[in-house]
């Protein structure tokens, strides 16, 4: 590993202050003049037809600058591109013949009030006539459902029977499953259920758009992604990209579900019929109404493994609870995880729903997947008497730039799982989520100024710290020190191509572009000292804001000094810029070893000690690497215990807020232990892989296997309320 | 001359739409929450002792947030840099025992409206005993005048003879002038009075400044040089430039005033003890109290020629009324012009009166010594019966990437000179001026977007179309159509270094780094490019948005294919850096011939034909470079006939306001035709010199000589009012 004197710090983030003190700008603090407000009216029902819509006392109420509908956008067509999951939906801006979920859009609102435009949405007349629903994926492919988009046709299911409502097929098939399962000593099949979930970032969807006479849009967001809400809207709203310019704003979560879409395609249309700016901010019940959460999904799964423990062959079919846009299918491959299994077949269907459209949430499908398949290897481990963990090891892949060993291994010699003890009604569970960076165009500059600091300029969009990773990058290749170094973000009108942030790529992806860049700095700084100090630049040291001549230290400039000389030669001013695009980064997974204690009576699961190790590649920052870790851990976790997006038969959501949908607070979770395992892999910066999505996906499942350890209940629904649990528990004890 | 597409077409401004739309953002556009309003208390008198001030009852009246003075600064000296000049000068913020000038700061309080801030500055008694002002540079020398500066010694004049008040000398003595005149055939002298002129721009000086709880301070302003801004606040306010953001608006005119330290510094100061963002808008009459305007002139020039016209000797001795502070003995130079004298000698002086400071104003001190030195050559021409434009070009230098000649018979052929003709009371005039772009520290970053769009980032302030032609060059050099490039300005904090906009320099010096930029885009475009169509780079063609390979136009891919495909490869998205920056240009001149009608009752002088060449290197926009030769032509005439600030004996200006100081309008000038000379000077881009600053130098002398053509008065004292007029011809009449 390079040796390094800013990477693998524990520095502050680079955004701390701002954020503490309530200096950093959200979309919402922004007012422009003139603007307006903007409002949905929204289905209340699932599934119904659209009979008539009477928007002419809503046009007719004081203050009231537009009301949109689909008939008044002359059908025009959205397409909104998930980038996350590389799908693009088609559909309209608004319902207008028929509505799919409850909180569908029927029309929008502008209005110089936020409450004159609730108030004309209350004024919006709508005559609907109601249709069945379907909500659970199984009930919804099965012939005879309700058809959710007319038009689409059935498709053959695993057993040759047609399914209904299935808008992609993923299917998939090593080797020979049935052969295998003939030869395997014991097979499991089990069939799981996740709820979908949602991101729950604590900032609701917003954006605020203004265009202008020419017809250039500009439009500040928050958003994970300013090219993505840029191209979107280019490719919704018919406008050449060049004539967009999308400004992120500081952003509270995102999650995956923040890559636009969702308000600023409203905010431009009202900003382009009113030609005032226009903002939009969801309500927390619109986010639940129609926000882009994560799918749900049922799985059954069957895995065949010989005596010794070796899985021979592993089956799946997955129906993932889309609602009515969305993408899950791809995802079923995650039933592999890191395993040696040399025969696998696998059949993921994207189910129609009566329910909103599904987006990306941190590791997309990952914990979903995983939980079931972690959940039945934990099953098999104890049938078969094989401690979980050996048994994990001794299924293993091995490659180049991974050791998925000795990152299990870490995470259970931190939680001292060769020696655990538990007292009554405790018990201890063990799962690992594997992921893999996604890399993207990623462009930055770097720049020297003549104070000595350095700056990096670039489209990034910081979710995680990002930012922080990225000085540090810098200040490690240049010798400027960390406190000197300012990251500054663009708007797409100014910056090359950025990524957004997501897919876990930014460390990886941008890190090498900040990398590049910074190798340029450095590069002309050494040549311009050179001069200066009548020195061979490969004779210089280049550390705490100065060039030394190597072996003696008294024979050094500043690195103020060089910038002031850099520009007044021929060559100019130091800046360097860096470009990187797909590499390919190495798979790394991240472990996880809960112990929980379980109330029998109540069925109320506590959770005592939570330890997760996680394969980074490099820290850049080992501080900011475990806050995804923690924060990952917190929400698997979370998912596998208490979050459930709740649907009545009918198709409405029946915990929309908060108050009944439980995220969890520092009070639930104990603090979590993290240890980080570094394998370096070559492509990354200093060796850094992707850590943003991986620590969420082990946590459903790890507690899961604790909950069968303590209390002897194999769960296979999610979330494991006390109420399934305390069900669970009676039925055993009742031998049911 | 390099073969170009879009270099040398009259595109139209990348700007014109925003401008002429009123969409384009001006500083006062601005208002942020909580905003405060400055307002300045300015001393009534050109030259007191302070005996007391009492800010109490400001202090008292509600809705003022501060009031500061020198004594509430602790001593604080602030340093301005004007970078025009090259110079610093030292002054305190405000005015505290002694003031030197009328409108000279004392206080200055921050409110929550601009009423209450003027109220409150009625409401702040100060105590002042007069003192003797003295206003003319040539009693402001001679010892007894009323010392300014205390503390300021006598220096010795050009006779030996002490003199007082003065700030600067510039001395410069080449070859035996005294000799040279002792073989002379002919020596003039004569002694000419320019008077000082306002930059007039129609935007007043304007600021907002806010400053966050850790000190970092955000400054919006109209300037010519975010990081003159910058730098000079970082100076003044001991603050570290890295803490320092500077955002430029767009601009309504600057012409060398606007690179900070006038209202700026005093927004911050204000934002700092108040915690909330100050504006602070000059008035017109502030201007003109407290503005930097170009420094007045009385120069006494001495000329040797030989009988058949060559010039032998000059010598000059000029008093620059520089007022409190500025500088202007080094453009004594001037004298010089384009001509071979082998002898020359002068002794520039920077002469303190009670007067504004004084500031850079487009060619400082060019139009002022120029005037000079060229209304001398006329007048030698005409007594020695030479023509003048034979005259001038017999004595002409030569060199390298100069034709001096040529532009000169440029503007003859074209006015018709050879074959002019006048009637009663006409005139014909000419004169040249010369001048050499300035060069500084320069960056830019070119990038391509995935719709072939181009964009240039960098901190250039545009204030005469300078975007425009950054566009062209970029296009030129990269094949994307001129109407997809946009070029976008950061802020300090995001920006590579770049210059201020002046000094003629920003085609020349940022036009080089853009130029760079794009050639790293275009040899990365070449590179994807060759990979995808199977083709060698040197085979392939670039221009409107494609690349196709020679000789098989089929074979082609389009710029937005190329920056997709680029995306994908390791070397990322298509993004090029360009840093330049002091390598030498070549002198240009710009020359003129005016045709006047003189009223000889009234002594009104109507201009009734202008003729300008100049030679631009190279036209990169040849309607940019006309609009620089018609403002400034139209700047150098109204300098001429209507511009100067007119004070009285005790120091206060008569003229404060755009009613009694009169600029150019429409209807004062004709037409100007303007004839494009284009030598190549190698380190421009495609050959570029700087056009800004020469079209004003040559106006005054070209009118005076024009006036003498028609009317036989030679005059000395600028401006040629009719007052003047027609007492010169009075005088000339009466023998006199």
């Amino acid at each position: 590993m390079v040796d390094t004197v800013v990477v693998g710090q524990r520095v502050p983030r680079v955004d701390a202050l701002d954020k503490v003190t309530g200096r950093a700008k959200y979309t919402a603090d922004l007012k422009l003049p003139g603007m307006l407000y903007g409002a949905f009216l929204r289905s209340p029902h699932a599934h119904a037809r659209i009979k008539r819509i009477d928007t002419s006392k809503a046009e007719a109420l004081p203050g009231v600058k537009a009301v949109l509908t689909q008939a008044k956008l002359a059908g025009r067509v959205a397409k909104i591109v998930d980038e996350a999951h590389g799908t693009s939906m088609d559909f309209k801006a608004f319902a207008d013949t028929k509505v799919t979920y409850q909180g569908e859009k029927i029309a929008a609102v502008a209005a110089v009030s936020r409450e004159i435009a609730e108030e004309a949405v209350r004024l919006i007349e709508v005559e609907y006539e109601l249709l069945p629903a379907v909500v659970d994926p199984r009930e919804a492919v099965r012939p005879g459902a309700p058809i959710i988009h007319e038009g689409l046709k059935p498709c053959p299911g695993p057993d040759g029977t047609p399914l209904v409502n299935v808008l992609r097929v993923v299917d998939r098939v090593e080797g020979d499953v049935e052969d295998a399962f003939a030869r395997s000593d014991y097979i499991f099949e089990d069939t799981y259920v996740i709820p979908r979930a949602h991101q729950s970032y604590i900032e609701p969807q917003v954006a605020i758009a203004e265009v202008d006479p020419a017809g250039r849009v500009t439009c500040w967001t928050s958003t994970q992604g300013i090219f993505s809400v840029r191209n979107n809207l280019a490719r919704t709203l018919d406008i050449p990209p060049h004539k967009i310019n999308v400004i992120g704003m500081t952003i509270g979560g995102g999650f995956g579900a923040k890559f636009g879409g969702v308000v600023d395609t409203y905010a431009v249309m009202l900003a382009q019929v009113t030609g005032r700016p226009v903002k939009i901010v969801y309500t927390r019940e619109e986010e639940f109404l129609d926000g882009r959460p994560a799918p749900g999904l049922v799985i059954t799964i069957k895995t065949g493994v010989r005596k010794d423990g070796k899985i021979l062959a592993r089956k799946a079919i997955a129906f993932w609870d889309v609602g009515v846009q969305g993408g899950g299918a791809g995802a079923t491959q995650r039933v592999r995880g890191v395993y040696d299994i040399p025969n696998i077949e696998f059949h993921g269907y994207d189910v129609a729903t009566n329910k909103p459209p599904t987006g990306a949430y941190r590791a997309p499908g990952g914990p979903q997947a995983t939980f079931a398949s972690e959940a039945q290897l934990n099953k098999i481990a104890h049938t078969l008497g094989l401690d979980p963990v050996e048994f994990r090891l001794m299924n293993m892949r091995e490659g180049p730039e991974v050791d998925f060993k000795k990152t299990l291994r870490a995470v259970a010699d931190a939680a001292g799982w060769w020696s655990r003890t538990k007292g009554p009604n405790e018990g201890w569970g063990v799962a690992i989520g594997e992921w893999t960076n996604g890399s993207a165009a990623s462009s930055a500059v770097c720049s020297l100024q003549e104070d000595g600091s350095l700056k990096i300029f670039s489209g990034l969009m910081d979710i995680t710290g990002t930012d922080t990773a990225m000085a540090q990058i810098a200040a490690e290749v240049t010798g400027v020190s960390y406190d000197r170094v300012s990251v500054v973000r663009g708007d797409t009108n100014s910056v090359p191509m950025a990524p957004g942030s997501g897919g876990s790529m930014i460390t990886f992806s941008m890190g090498n572009a900040v990398k590049r860049a910074a190798e340029e700095v450095r590069q002309r700084i050494l040549e311009v000292a050179s001069d200066m100090l009548e020195a061979r630049p490969e004779d210089l040291d280049l550390r705490d804001n100065r060039v030394a001549v190597r072996g003696a230290p008294d024979r050094a400039v500043t690195l103020a000094e060089v910038a002031q000389q850099a520009a007044k030669t021929t060559g100019g001013p130091i800046a360097g810029k860096g470009s990187f695009a797909r590499e390919p980064s190495a798979t790394t997974i991240a472990a996880q070893i809960v112990k929980v204690e379980v109330e029998p009576d109540s069925g109320k699961v506590w959770v005592r000690r939570v330890v997760g190790s996680l394969d980074c590649g490099r820290a850049i920052n080992p501080m900011a690497v475990e806050g995804q870790m923690e924060g990952g851990a917190a929400q698997g976790i979370g998912w596998g215990l208490w979050e459930q997006m709740v649907y009545a038969p009918d198709g409405r959501i029946l915990n929309p807020g908060f108050l009944d949908y439980h995220i969890p607070t520092a009070l639930d979770l104990p603090d979590i232990e993290s240890v980080l395992v570094e394998v370096p892999t070559v492509n990354g910066p200093f060796g850094a892989k992707g850590v943003g999505e991986p620590p969420i996906t082990p946590g459903i499942a790890a507690v899961q296997n604790a909950i069968f350890d303590a209390v002897g209940v194999d769960l296979h629904e999610v979330p494991f309320t006390p109420e399934r649990v305390r069900a669970a528990i009676r039925a055993r004890q009742e031998g049911r």
